[in-house]
């Protein structure tokens, strides 16, 4: 008997997210002899919980398409939910009611390391509860900090390469700005995403591969304070006038008033001043030995929401892993995430595996020591041949109409409830 | 016999003042009867007064035509240095020595009302001096604050179509991240750059010209405060879960820790914190009555030069301005601005003509109260009719080469200097 299945996206989102959901669909399409209904959760495992479950398979197909190139998780929405505590036995055992009640057999969970915990964990109660189901993940992550420090359980999570590329491009642009303002504005500032792992920071490299603009980046693995970073910042206004600065979120972070998100982790955005702040604050009261000011930029969400940087290499990844992630539920059975590696050889290619949830639950890789460069101010060149790649080449085809972007729009209605209302253990 | 011309930029960039310069390069070659060699001030009248001048016609005529996609300041630099007090009478001498000892007959400033007020001076000290000059100011501003309003004086200013249709397709996509986030972070706080003027929070609402998405705009104009602001947030929230909140940046400025500029204005990337700031903290500490946080984004110096926003329209406009500006310095004589203005009837139609310096210098244009809502939180239709248009249709084309932007880049060398070296009054 064919089985429904349920596809809910996790945590902050990424320019391509939704080529993952577009994958899922229609991979759940193309095996249409197992799989019945496809069911999109409304915000994540919010929406298992709260039974709110949108049909996809009644979407329009042109919607369906545009996903490729709709950012973010407008779509069908995506939480911050976490369901790890002993305490939350009741959430999980709410997932397995409505799983049955709706005749669930697959479950595709698009989400970092926090959301495969999740989902391993899921797999497992229902294993033990008798139901019939399959869990299988798709990786999804800006920060590209999901994986092994070897880069065997996964070469890069869709969502980097976009974010690598909205930084790559951003920095060209700031260092035109800097450039020119430099009599006035020497210092840019900039803040960007990345809670634990320098990734993203590393990727501004990608902007001047020859190293002609000064650029110092401040990463996540680094131990660099507001002390050495004037200095740096000093030294390079002595000889070339102006700098181009980029902080990893955390930096120096024992002056950020700290906010947490759902699973517990810092929430930056919401914390009460940023590392870009503390460090023109730092600079412009003390630190700076030169004319003219700095200034700080914190692109804060819009760096994982930008449609026009979407990389197209990262767009078809994403979109390959979230249909090969199907294949696995159907070929291999539940407890997998879908993962992409890299062939050996100088030229780019990938291929599609997967790897056991419970290895990359919880997960995490920061920038391998020796892609950082002894000063800590910059990546090697081997960084800048793995990252390269990922930014892809052109512009990705956004389809414009009236002057705007006309980005993937759901209807979102709910299915039919099936039974009680619940209230999620954390909104009690 | 023929004389020399100096072009120069001044003030903050936009994505579009290179397009100008382009102008005003073809514009003098185009007059090669009248004008001999084309200099470029580096850094605007810096450059005039430490006398380093670049020579633009022995540059590759490539790069010339790259100008065209090139944001910011970068090919030939800017500044804020500030020509205004009396004090200063001696780099008011200064700049005529060096434009005798080049034999300079034209000098091109692109810059906003500040800047045509320098320009303004200059023409009538050098007519007071009997140096035969003429001199042309070129409009740039994305704050749209130059001119009278009633917009006879210009239309709109180039730069403001580009910052308009940044902000417009960042709604878009931040609509996208906050509809799928709404469950853990509900409000999505942006700060927009206009120091007294609010026509780039205003453009905010060409995202989304039939008001479907939760959109609040706070612009100078208006008296709304931190109270006013958490209230509306609270009954959007209510109504539709999530909110986006477009700050101008002098919102409720007495919490910021100013900084000011070299025309003496708010520096507000250089502040001690931000309006997004001030507001995320007011948020979160008291003012949000439902669940999730607020998040801040301050774009900062990324808003004016962003290469991928740029407005065809506004690229196409500031071009044609550095043209008409030589042809009104030729035609005309000295002692005007060139200008835009629309011609009447439905379609968007515009034509070049000129004003007079004296009349531009320190002007300053507010959004009308007619196109802001009674509320104070929206504008009108008015409003979308009139910015519409500047944001044109489609994407620049910006060459890629090896996967990056390909901007322009001038051989930065500067002609022999014929004066004494001299130091500006302001770096005593």
């Amino acid at each position: 008997m064919k089985k429904n299945a349920i596809v809910a996206q996790s945590g902050g989102p990424t320019p391509v997210i939704n080529a993952s959901l577009q994958g899922v669909i229609e991979g759940c399409l193309s095996y249409s002899e197992h799989i019945g209904n496809i069911y999109a959760s409304w915000h994540g495992i919010e929406g298992v919980l709260l039974e709110e479950l949108i049909d996809i398979s009644s979407q329009p197909r042109e919607e369906i398409e545009l996903l490729r190139y709709t950012p973010a998780a407008g779509a069908i929405g995506t939480c911050r939910y976490k369901l790890k505590e002993e305490k939350q036995v009741e959430d999980f055992e709410r997932i397995i009611e409505v799983f049955r009640a709706h005749n669930i057999g697959y479950f595709f969970y698009i989400g970092g390391n926090d959301s495969m915990d999740t989902a391993y964990k899921v797999s497992e109660l229902a294993r033990e509860k008798g139901l019939e189901l399959v869990v299988t993940g798709v990786p999804k992550t800006i920060d590209n900090d999901v994986g092994d420090p070897e880069f065997k359980i996964i070469d890069h999570t869709p969502g980097y390469g976009s974010a690598a590329r909205y930084w790559a491009y951003l920095i060209q642009n700031v260092n035109e700005e800097n450039r020119g303002m430099s009599v006035s504005e020497p210092v840019a500032v900039l803040q960007a995403m990345g809670r634990k792992s320098g990734f993203i920071t590393a990727a501004s490299r990608l902007a001047d591969p020859d190293r002609q603009i000064p650029l110092q980046l401040y990463m996540a693995e680094t131990d660099h304070n507001l002390e050495t970073l004037a200095e740096n910042v000093n030294r390079e206004l002595k000889r070339s006038g102006r700098c181009i600065v980029v902080v990893n979120e955390g930096f120096d972070v024992g002056a950020l008033g700290e906010a947490h998100d759902g699973f517990g982790n810092i929430e930056y955005g919401a914390s009460k001043t940023t590392a870009a702040q503390v460090v023109v604050n730092y600079l412009n009261e003390v630190g700076l030995k030169a004319r003219g000011q700095a200034t700080g930029q914190v692109p804060g969400v819009i760096q994982r929401s930008t449609s026009a940087y979407a990389s197209r290499v990262d767009i078809d990844e994403a979109y390959q892993v979230g249909k090969k992630a199907v294949e696995i539920a159907i070929e291999e059975g539940t407890g997998w995430m879908a993962t992409i590696l890299r062939k050996p050889g100088s030229s780019y290619q990938v291929y599609f595996d997967k790897a056991p949830l419970e290895k990359v639950a919880n997960s995490v890789r920061y920038l391998p020591d020796h892609w950082i460069t002894e000063d800590g101010l910059d990546v090697t060149d081997d960084f800048i041949r793995y990252a390269q790649p990922l930014i892809g080449e052109g512009w990705p085809e956004i389809r414009i109409e009236k002057g705007l972007q006309r980005f993937a729009r759901f209807n979102i209605e709910f299915i039919e409830k099936k039974l009680p209302a619940y209230i999620p253990v954390k909104f009690r």
